[in-house]
Formats: C-alpha cells, sequence, structure tokens
C-alpha cells in the first residue's frame, strides 16, 4: 500500500529557513561539532558508493513475477533480500506471522438494465510489458477485506464517496439506502468509501478511476504514457485501517502462531470482523464504469463532482441496474518480515527502526522495489562502512515488510510482538513506492528541523539543484502539484495518517516517525507496475532510488551516530500552537457553518432555489435542523502548550549549549547524553493515551492519527478536531482535556532532559 | 450576439436591501407618493394583461426561418413586426442603411499530418426538429469578418486563447508565431481570440466549444438535453467591436446611403479595415476538434486549460498540420431597424428608449426572438394602455434593430445618426435572448437603485418566490452559476461591456443604459436555437419572456411617467469609490506580481522547475525581467469621488423632499421638475471624453467600456484599469487625471440640479 502521494494533505516543502547561500553547512543536530563534521564526510562518502546499476538489477529480479502475501515470488523475494543482509554481515532472521488474507475467488459486475452489459474487469495485456501478460500469476483486480456478497440493486454516484458527498445528494434529494454506489478513488483512502457508504445505507460499492484525477486528463495513457489506461484497475486493502491496521483476526496483539484469533471460516462469522467491509465492494477500470455512469439519469452531478468521461454526470438512482457478486477465498496465511541488525558500539539498547515492505500487490517494481532496492541499499554501504571499523552508537534494524498493502500487517504484527523492546525505539524511518517527481515528507514534528538539514543536503537528479529548491520552484509554478502546509507562520512538514508502515510504531506504540518519498507519477496497484514501467516513466536510471537512499541514509545514520538524538522540540511546539489555532478556528467556523444553513432552511431557501422544470430537475431538500453547538473552552490546552513551548525551547538552548561546550566528549558527557535520549525518545509516548481514541482504542497517539473518514490523511489533535468536525461535542470536550494532558507529560519529560543536559555544563 | 451570461463579470444579485417582510411597498423612486400608487396599480394591471400564449406565436412566427442580416426572413419578420406596430397605434418607421456584411463561402479544414483528417463542419440535423434541416436557407457555421485566408500550419492548443494564456504558452516554451492556434470559446469575446493570436504572430486561428463549457460536460447533450452536441457550432461576429462596433465601413458615422466608406472590394483594401481579423478564423464543433486536438504533443497544457475531451491536452506545436481556408461574400447589405414611437404627454422632447434585436444567426427563437416578443409584448399592452386615455409623460422609443448579431449594427448606426436627438434621451433599456434562469441585470450605477425596487416586484414563474429571492438562494447553493460581484460592502449590479445593443448608446452617447435577462441554458448561434428548443428547453410555456416583459415595461413605464427620472445618484458615487478602491489595489498587486516574478527569474527558479526528463517534457522558460512600475498618484481622483459623494447624498435627499413634499404636482413643480429631468439626464454625458479611449476614440465613457482584451465584460475606469493591466503606465497616470475631471463634471451637474429641486422648497 502507499499512496501519499495520493492523500497525504501535509505534504512537505522544506527548509525556508536553508541557511545564506555559500555559507558552511551547519553542524548537524545532536553532534558536537568534530564529530558532526566526521558525519558529514561520511555522508559525502556514502553518496560516492550508491550502485545505482544494482538498484536496477534487484528491481527487475524483485519485479519478475507477482510477489503478493502468500505468493511463491513473495517468498522467493524474502529469502534472496535475507541472503543479501546475511552476506553483508548483519544479524539477520525471518519472523513469521499467520494473518488472515482474501483473495478473489468471484468477481461479477453486470449491468441489468436498461439494457444488459457485462463488465471486462481484466487489464489489457500490453506487448512492451512482458509483465502485463501474467495474468494467471497474478491477483485479478480486486479489493482485500470486502466482504463476500451478491446484491442487484439500482446504481447511485457518489462522486468521491466522503462525508460531503453524500451531503450534497441528500440536498438533491438523492437516497442510497438500497442502492448500489459508484465512487470514484480519490481524495480519501480506498477503504473509507464502502464504510461510508454503506452507513449511509447502501448494499453494494463500485470503485473506480475517474480519467480526470489518474487517467488522459493526466497525459497520456500506458502504454503511450505513464497515466492509467480504460482497462486498468487500481487494486488495494479496504481493510476499516482507521479501526485497527494489521491482522484483522488479533487487534492488539501479534499474529503468531497460536495466537488468539477471532473466527473467520463462516460468512457469519467474518461478518463480526469490525475492520471487513459490510457491503460486497469491487474496483473496477474507467473503461468498465463509462457504460454504467452512461446509463444514469436524476439529477445531473454538481460540477465540481463531475470527472471528464465524454458524458453527463447523473447522481442516480438508476435507472441503471446493477449485479455485483464477489466472493473471496479466506485463508490464514504465512507472513514473512525481514529483520537484519547491526549492534551499536555504544548504546546497542537504544534502536533506530529503518522499514520498506516488500510484498507487492502486482509485481510492484515501483511499489514498493523501488522503495526496498534503496532500503537494500542503504543497508549495503552502512555494512561496508561497519566493516571498515567505523561502528555506529546505536542499533541499527533495516526491516522488511511483508503483507503492508493488505493493511500494513507485517509491520503491525511486529510491533505487536515487539511492544516491549520498542520502548527504546528512539526512531521509526519509513519509505514505500518512490521515483521521479518532488519530495515529500512528513512525520513526527520533533524531526522538523532535522528534515530541514536533510533535505537541503541532497541534489534532485533531474535538475542537479537541492531537492527543496526543486520543490520551492514547483511550487510557484505548478502549484496544484505541490501540496504545502504554508500556515501563514511558515512552511511544515506534513503530519503522518495511515499510509504505510509507520502506522502501527507512531500511532500504537508512539515510536517517533518519519516518512520519505518522492512522489512519482504511477500505475500502482495495477497490472503495469512492473519493470517497463519503472525504466521507461517512474525512474529512469533509478535515479530517484538513489536519491531517496541518500537522504534517508543520511537520517539513519545521523540517529544511529549523533551525541545526543537529534530531535529538535521548538518544531513540535511551534506545530501545537498551530494545532491549537486550527482547532480553535474550526470550532468557530462550525458554529458558523450550523447557524448560516439553520437560517437557510428557516428562510426557505432550498425551496427557491431548486428547478422542478430543468430536465432533469434540480431538487434542493431542506435537511434538518441541528441545534447549534456547545461553547468549547480551549483555555487548558493553550496553557499547555504555553507551557511546553517554553521547555522545547530551554530543551533546544540546552542542547545546542552541551554540545558546542562539550568538546572532545570526555566520558562524563557520554553518560549524561545517553540518560538523555532515554528521556527524550520518551517524550513522544507521554503523546499516547491507554484508553486510545474514541471508538478506537489501538490508535493511542492523541497528535497525530489518521481520519476516521479520510484513512491516509492525518487528522491531527483527532479527538478534538473530529469530535468538531463530526459535532461529537462532549467528544471534543474531553479531547481537550485528553490532550493537554498528554502535552503536559511531554512537557514534563523535556523539563527533566533539559535538566540533565545543564546539570552538565553546571558540572564544569 | 448576447452572451451576457457567458462573460458578463458583475452579474447582479439584486435587492439585498429588500424591505421587511410585509412592509407596504416603497414608493418607486420620482413619483410623488399618489402617482406612486397608481403607477405600481397599472404594473399590476400589466401583469395580468400579458398574454404568453400569443408571444409563443410571435415566437413561431419569427424563427420559422433563418432570418440572419440580408435574409428575406429577416425582412419579412421586419414587416411583421412593424404591421403590428402600426396596428397598435405607433407611430412606425423603417430605417435602413447600407453596411459591409461577410457570408461563407469557402471553408475548409483539415488536418495534413500525421494523418489526414478533413473536417465535417456542418450541423447534424434533429428529427425531431424541423427547423435543424433548414441547412441550406442557413448561414453555414462561421465568424463574420474573419480575412479570407489561406494557410498551412502547424497547430497549437491556446486553451481560451487570452493574454494569460499565452504567458503561459511561453513559460512552457511554446510561441505561435507561424502557427494556427485552436482556441476553446469562452472567457472573452470570441473577437479577441483571433485578435490576440495574430498579435502573438499566428497565421490562423480555429475556434471551437470544449465540452467541458457547453457540452456533455455540462448536462444532457441536443436534442437529449439542451447543451451543445459534437457537431454544433458556435456562430458569431469576430469584428473587433473593442474598437467600434457597427459598420466596420463607417465608424462613427451612419451608413446611410450615400455615406463616405472605406473601401473594401479587394482582399489589399479589406486588411486595411481595422475590426475586421488578421488572420482567417474558422468556429467548429467539438467532434471536428476531437482529432485535431489528438494529434498534437508538446508540453501538456497546465491542468486549468486542460477540458474535458477523452485526450490529454497538449499545446503543441505540431505534430498536427493543418490547413485552413476560408473565403466570403463581401457584400454591402441593407439593414432596416424598426422604430415605433409614442409621444409623451407632458415631456415630449424627453425620450426613453427601448429596444431588442430582431436578426438572428439561425432561426433565433431563443436569440433574439425570446426577447423580441417581450418587448412586443410590452408595446402591446403601453399601448392598449394609451388608448384607454393614460398617455405617459415622456416620449417611448420601441426599437426593433437589424444586424445587431454582426457587431450591434442596427442599434450603432442608428446611434450615430441620431446623435443629437438623443441628447434627450434619459435611458436606453436593453434586452436580448431571454429564458428560464437567474435574472441578470447591469447598467448604469445611477439605476442600481431603481432596479431593486424592479426585481423584487416581479416573481420567478418556476418557484412564486422573487427573482431576487430566488438569485440569493441559488447564490448559496451553486455559487458557480451566480456571479456576483461582492465587494465586501454589499452586492452590486454588473457594469455593462460590449455584449449587445446598449453599447452605442452608453458608451459612445452617453445614454444611461441597462441590461436585463433572464440567463438561460442555451444553444445560441446554432442551428438548433430553434422554437423546438425553446418549448422543450429553454422556456417551455414563455413564461421567462413573459417575466421579463414584466420587469422591462415596468422600468419603461416608471422611466416614461415618473415626476422626477428615477435616477439615485448615491449608488453611482458609492460605486465609484468601490471602483477606486479595485483600481488602487490592482496596482500595488501589479507591482508585486512584477517584482515576484522578478526574483523567480533572479533565483533560477524556472530551471529549477523544468522536467526535462519527463515525456513529454516540461520546461519552463524564464521571461525577460521587467522595470517595476512607477507610483499612480491616485488623491485626485480620491478628491473627486469625495465631492461626487457630497453632491450625490444632496441630490438624492433633496429629490426625497420634493417629491414626498410636492402633494398635487402644482403646476410650477411640474416646470421645475422638467427642468431637474433636463440636468440630471446629462450627468452621464458628463462621463464623455471627447478624445476618447486610448486608441479607440469611438468608446468616449470614462467609466465604462468593453475590456480591450475582453470584449463583452466590462473595464471600469478603463483607462486606469487597462493601464494597469497592460502595463501602459503614461495611459493610467493620465486616465486618473481624465476620470477625475469627468467625474468633477458629473458633480458640477448633481450640485446643480439639487440646487433646482431645493430652490422649490424654499419657493413655498
Amino acid at each position: 500500500m502507499t499512496g501519499t502521494h495520493v492523500a497525504l494533505p501535509l505534504i512537505a516543502l522544506l527548509a525556508l529557513v536553508a541557511g545564506p547561500a555559500g555559507s558552511a553547512p551547519q553542524p548537524p543536530i545532536g553532534f558536537t561539532p568534530a564529530r558532526g563534521a566526521a558525519e558529514l564526510a561520511a555522508e559525502r562518502r556514502f553518496d560516492t558508493r550508491v550502485d545505482r546499476a544494482e538498484m536496477g538489477r534487484w528491481i527487475a529480479r524483485l519485479s519478475a513475477h507477482p510477489n503478493h502475501l502468500g505468493s511463491a515470488y513473495d517468498r522467493t523475494n524474502i529469502r534472496f533480500v535475507k541472503s543479501l543482509l546475511d552476506a553483508w554481515g548483519y544479524q539477520t532472521r525471518i519472523e513469521r506471522f499467520e494473518v488472515l488474507f482474501a483473495t478473489p475467488k468471484t468477481r461479477v459486475l453486470e449491468m441489468i438494465a436498461p439494457r444488459h452489459v457485462r463488465a471486462g474487469l481484466e487489464e489489457a495485456p500490453v506487448a512492451s510489458d512482458p509483465v502485463s501478460r501474467q495474468s494467471r500469476e497474478r491477483l485479478a483486480p480486486y479489493v482485500a477485506y470486502s466482504i463476500d456478497g451478491d446484491v442487484t440493486a439500482p446504481l447511485v454516484y457518489v462522486n468521491y464517496g466522503r462525508r460531503e458527498d453524500y451531503a450534497r445528494l441528500a440536498e438533491r434529494g438523492v437516497d442510497v439506502r438500497g442502492k448500489i454506489v459508484i465512487a470514484r478513488f480519490g481524495e480519501v483512502w480506498r477503504g473509507i468509501k464502502p464504510e461510508l457508504a454503506a452507513a449511509q445505507g447502501a448494499v453494494g460499492c463500485i470503485l473506480y478511476t475517474d480519467p480526470q484525477d489518474e487517467g488522459y486528463s493526466q497525459g497520456e495513457v500506458y502504454p503511450a504514457g505513464p497515466w492509467r489506461n480504460a482497462t486498468m484497475v487500481q487494486r488495494g486493502s479496504v481493510e476499516r485501517i482507521a479501526l485497527y491496521p494489521g491482522d484483522p483476526l488479533t487487534p492488539g496483539r501479534a499474529a503468531v502462531a497460536g495466537a488468539r484469533r477471532a473466527p473467520f471460516a463462516t460468512l457469519a462469522q467474518r461478518r463480526h470482523i469490525p475492520v471487513l467491509t459490510t457491503i460486497p465492494t469491487l474496483p473496477i477500470s474507467y473503461g468498465d464504469a463509462l457504460p454504467l455512469l452512461r446509463a444514469l439519469r436524476g439529477p445531473l452531478a454538481p460540477p465540481p463532482m463531475r470527472g471528464t468521461l465524454p458524458l453527463a454526470y447523473h447522481l442516480g438512482p438508476g435507472p441503471a441496474l446493477v449485479h455485483l457478486k464477489v466472493a473471496f477465498n479466506w485463508k490464514l496465511t504465512p507472513l514473512y518480515d525481514v529483520i537484519a541488525t547491526l549492534r551499536g558500539s555504544e548504546r546497542p539498547g537504544e534502536l533506530i527502526v529503518r522499514g520498506n515492505h516488500i510484498d507487492s500487490w502486482t509485481s510492484g517494481a515501483m511499489d514498493p522495489h523501488a522503495g526496498t532496492v534503496a532500503e537494500l541499499e542503504e543497508a549495503r554501504i552502512i555494512a561496508q562502512r561497519a566493516r571498515a571499523g567505523t561502528r555506529l552508537k546505536r542499533t541499527l534494524v533495516f526491516a522488511f515488510w511483508d503483507g503492508e498493502e493488505a493493511g500494513f500487517i507485517g509491520s503491525t504484527e511486529w510491533v505487536e510482538a515487539h511492544a516491549a523492546e520498542l520502548v527504546r525505539a528512539a526512531v521509526y524511518i519509513c519509505t514505500d513506492d518512490t521515483g521521479r517527481g518532488l519530495l515529500s515528507v512528513a512525520g513526527s514534528h520533533a524531526l522538523e528541523t532535522m528534515f530541514e538539514q536533510l533535505a537541503d543536503a541532497v541534489s534532485d537528479p533531474d535538475t542537479g539543484v537541492s531537492v527543496t529548491a526543486r520543490q520551492r520552484a514547483h511550487a510557484r509554478f505548478a502549484p496544484e502539484d505541490v501540496d504545502v502546509d504554508a500556515d501563514g507562520d511558515g512552511v511544515h512538514i506534513g503530519a503522518l495518517g495511515a499510509g504505510s508502515d509507520w502506522t502501527a510504531f507512531l500511532d500504537h506504540a508512539g515510536v517517533p516517525s518519519a516518512y520519505i518519498g518522492f512522489n512519482a507519477e504511477t500505475l500502482w496497484h495495477s497490472a503495469y507496475d512492473s519493470y517497463a514501467y519503472v525504466t521507461r516513466f517512474s525512474d529512469p536510471g533509478f535515479r530517484y532510488s538513489a536519491a531517496q537512499a541518500q537522504i534517508t541514509a543520511r537520517m539513519t545514520m545521523r540517529f544511529a551516530d549523533a551525541d545526543v538524538l537529534p530531535y529538535r522540540f521548538g518544531a513540535f511546539a511551534a506545530t501545537m500552537q498551530r494545532y491549537e489555532r486550527q482547532v480553535e478556528d474550526l470550532a468557530a467556523a462550525t458554529g458558523d457553518a450550523i447557524a448560516a444553513r439553520n437560517a437557510l432552511i428557516a428562510d426557505g431557501a432550498y425551496r427557491s432555489a431548486s428547478d422542478a422544470v430543468a430536465a432533469p430537475a434540480l431538487p434542493f431538500v431542506a435537511p434538518a435542523l441541528e441545534a447549534p453547538p456547545p461553547r468549547l473552552d480551549f483555555a487548558p490546552l493553550r496553557a499547555s502548550i504555553a507551557r511546553l513551548r517554553a521547555a522545547a525551547d530551554a530543551y533546544d538552548r540546552a542542547l545546542d549549549a552541551a554540545l558546542s561546550s562539550s568538546g572532545e566528549a570526555a566520558r562524563s558527557s557520554r553518560r549524561r547524553f545517553a540518560a538523555v535520549d532515554a528521556l527524550a525518545m520518551l517524550a513522544e509516548r507521554d503523546l499516547l493515551d491507554a484508553r486510545g481514541l474514541p471508538g478506537r482504542p489501538w490508535y493511542r497517539h492523541q497528535i497525530y492519527a489518521p481520519g476516521v473518514e479520510t484513512g491516509y490523511s492525518a487528522k491531527t489533535l483527532p479527538m478534538i478536531r473530529e469530535g468538531i468536525e463530526l459535532h461529537h461535542w462532549t467528544a471534543a470536550r474531553h479531547g481537550i482535556t485528553v490532550v493537554a494532558a498528554a502535552l503536559d507529560r511531554y512537557t514534563e519529560t523535556l523539563e527533566r532532559a533539559a535538566q540533565l543536559l545543564g546539570s552538565g555544563s553546571r558540572e564544569r
């Protein structure tokens, strides 16, 4: 799975604070000046050793056959990667889990009226791309964790299938109860779409790619160009990951052999597994969607809901009558994570975890193997360095996760299995698919300042300017391609939702986490995510895989080797101030919106705006009046953040002072710095609340979470923000208390750590 | 011609200041309380007499055959309308002009490479619409006043063909010199497109309708629905009306028999006529555009430039190589305006001019006849009233203009012929095509307050609420359908550009002018603008033609019968304050934009944002540095507007006082009011400057003008605003002086008029 390029709302635009041109590079955060200079030299050596040709050969090999969870070739890849890591000198092991996985058995989609059309549901083979012809080995286009079902009902078009889409449908008098919905991919995670459709009363869900979003309206289609052609289907998971990711049968527990599992043998049992869809769901191509959409009538979709198929988008319901039948092979499937360890020389108990997944939906040359090979290359070069005698201070863990596509299963089960050790994990550094494009960075905001240094240090392969200079320039010409979170007070890295393997690390275990990747044009999750595609389109020459290795290795090595862990908490505190202002503004705006709508209802404006004469008619149906929201008191949160701000700044100043004065890193400094590490890495855990988020106890982080109705993209201060958005005022009010308490714990940890740092300077 | 619904930027959303619910209606502006009550009663009687069935029969008759300028059936219609007006008791006459008109002789469009495709260039007949089959009588799809030409060149896609589109092309390294451009209809008047293309060095211009703008993306296409189908072509004029409208050979002079004319017999002579295009131009359907656009390569069009044809929009140039050949019959063509007069009982020298055109591009059931019949119905009922003994104070002129479609020729020549009499014209009330939809009102801002009363008085036929309540409600649900000029300090009627017959009245002669119409879904200027279309789609039951008659008749009758002409100058002064702020803000923003772009150039950001590796490549080419603009001193303009504000408010107060106290309208009041009229109607002429606008002396109005690069839509304070927009800083600076002087004249007139009004109260 991936999709960060689709849905992360807060993509990074880094380093507007770059130093003056021509100035010497700043010492890396967390290093004394002397060791910092040595680190920068090591990084430059790293760059010279990156072997793009080797990475290309690995991609070709890893993507030679379909390699989904449970497939023979996935197992082959896992053995191959382990053998490489073994050869390079890592302590490697394979950790096995047994997880529920579903593969397609029956897929039928047909329109019964007004005329009969049976959907093809297959991706056309392409002569220039041998992998595209492996249709027997490949999983047929489907979504994993749809429930089995056989339904026939009139069709309704629901745009992206978000809450606001249903609100606009309701305004136009369109009700999806008892209907099959057809939703286009995009804007929110695909798994949200059947969930919200079912909540609205729909009995089936069809997902399709509109050419406006990823087809001909974006550029030439495959094989002429990199965009989705009329037969291509986006596979994917529709597990309800906003509830919990990982094995559907063992939430919060590792799915090891013999673990306690929910039963799943019968349909009735599967209906009780809360992360499966409750309605049958099937993804299709826009070629298959065209006749269905063309057969719809009813009100016209409002202009923002219209795609670029050559037709008038109507909402329905019907007259298109659709039969949808899906059934799956439900099996307990073995899953294998590859874990390679390089023991730290000085603080071996502190873990730096670096990971990318290894399973794919299809052959996965880009998703994940363009990322897999970057991690492999990092591991190879860092091992060389270790063999040459330069050990890193902390213990490095290189992980290659299986079963990510189905719902981050390999990483989630591993986190659940190793929860106790992970208390000592200082960071999780996550990558996934990558390719030619703009850098995208998101993560815990204690890492934001470090990212600024990292991205400025690496050149964009296409242009030779730094990746940040490229991104800044691009944002000015094609702002539609660069989602920036420019919030008035600068530009920031994004927050993490649930798009890849960081999810369990950050949201469940409280490990500070980062995602780094280049946003490629992409045919992900399709039969065409192939070596031919990567070499022709997404990364000819594997230069972006190389650039990703350069950035990510820097982060890994700095984390592993810094004198003090390279957090900077000032950026976190500033972010909390920003989020707090956002939720206050949101509360005010939500109250205003409720009042404005109530006024419209009272004015009879819905009736006045209706057009009963138009063909088709354009009705506007007034919703029910809604009570105005209660006042929320944000004062306790503001007070907590003010204390946080002071403590964070004090810590950052104390760290600078301690590092610049520690000279040759006396043994006493080293002991003190280790103690500071031990505290500082715990700060992120202070943001967990053991009770979890409302209705989803697996999610413990009180600052970052995937939105319950967005999936990929984050909701920050989730209890408060989603409380307001979903008009759950009690939850929002309670959230203010919970978040303030979490931040108070964090502040206290920082105060203690700053005290430790300061005690050194007093010693001298 | 019409297109107000396409391009008027400042569509009215009226009467947010409607009185409290249930309160008695305010007396109409300009009436004493007693006469105002009588007027309201007369208006209610008017409403009861409107005969929709008769209007429908007239539409059927007027649109039975194509009736373009110079056609036999146009002449038949003119005789028919005259006969009606004669029968109703008007003094009628037909005024004849002889004007240059061009009809199609040769139309060839073919793609020569990469494969041969010949464009069909014909609109498909529709079985359910007999008029659509009259292809021999009808003018073939073309644009009038394209120069003849025969060119072969690579094709370039230029989006809407505006200045900013060419700037984005240049940024992407695409040059149109020596190329044929293909531009889509929309955003600016069609005639601007070949003009700007030629200025950029193009040798030919193809215009097409993208389905995003008026085709399937808007709804079902004809005959299934009201939108443009794949064969439909938008005819129209491409006369360079922003220079001058009317007969191309006689700018500023009436094109009567024997008038001095520019020679036009040879191509060389025609090349010297400044309002003809300089490159051959042809409009086509999206069916014909599809293979051409599909054959383009080169950089992808930026996302906002992409339409909804099922293809990737590339800019070119080529490889599509296109041959375009057009030739026209250039003839001096007789033109006939119908003028009907009803002499005023008390101030016969004061003229109230009401007009709609009568010629069409095709059969014109909607454009213009849905509007033509509304005017006829007004004339019929008002004549009844006169025959019943109630004469109106002032002289009414009902005009039916020929040759509007070619460039407002009938109205323009008439204004040029009657310039001397028109000094006594108090208002020109303009309508054009109309149909089911939202009310659109624009005009001189001394009429704004009157419009508020008018529109509140008339019910929307579909919903039964007032037209303004409908519009307000609609704006809240479908803001994309309602262009409002909400400027922070309220909501305003739009300013007039050049979209119909008001142009010569307002911009050349300084007659206060108004446009009133309902914005219908429309197939204007096509073979399908038929009776079948009107009765199925644009106005079943002719209810909106009736509503338009109700609103417009109110305006006409109030103007004809008020005790004092119903201007309110406070609204005009407030509008000038608004416009002044806009141009100051525009100057600041333009300076900022130049500085920002210079900084990007200096930073090398164009190079950094380029993507040479993409297929197709995405180059960004830096433009030349531009000198920062000089500072403009707006203080003289602000000072003039402050004086205007005081004088306008004083006049409005004095008028209220004079009317409320004048009781039974003594003879002395009547004389004094006549004197006030004579002054007040001259105020708009004070806004003319005999030197005209820069480079276009025919346009004299210093407040309103069509944009030189927008056509339909207005540029207010045109010398200043366009000086800034086009970076003609000297013109902008001079414009401040010229506008301030015009407003000073206006202020002086108002002061004299207010004094006259006040002298009456001193008399008592």
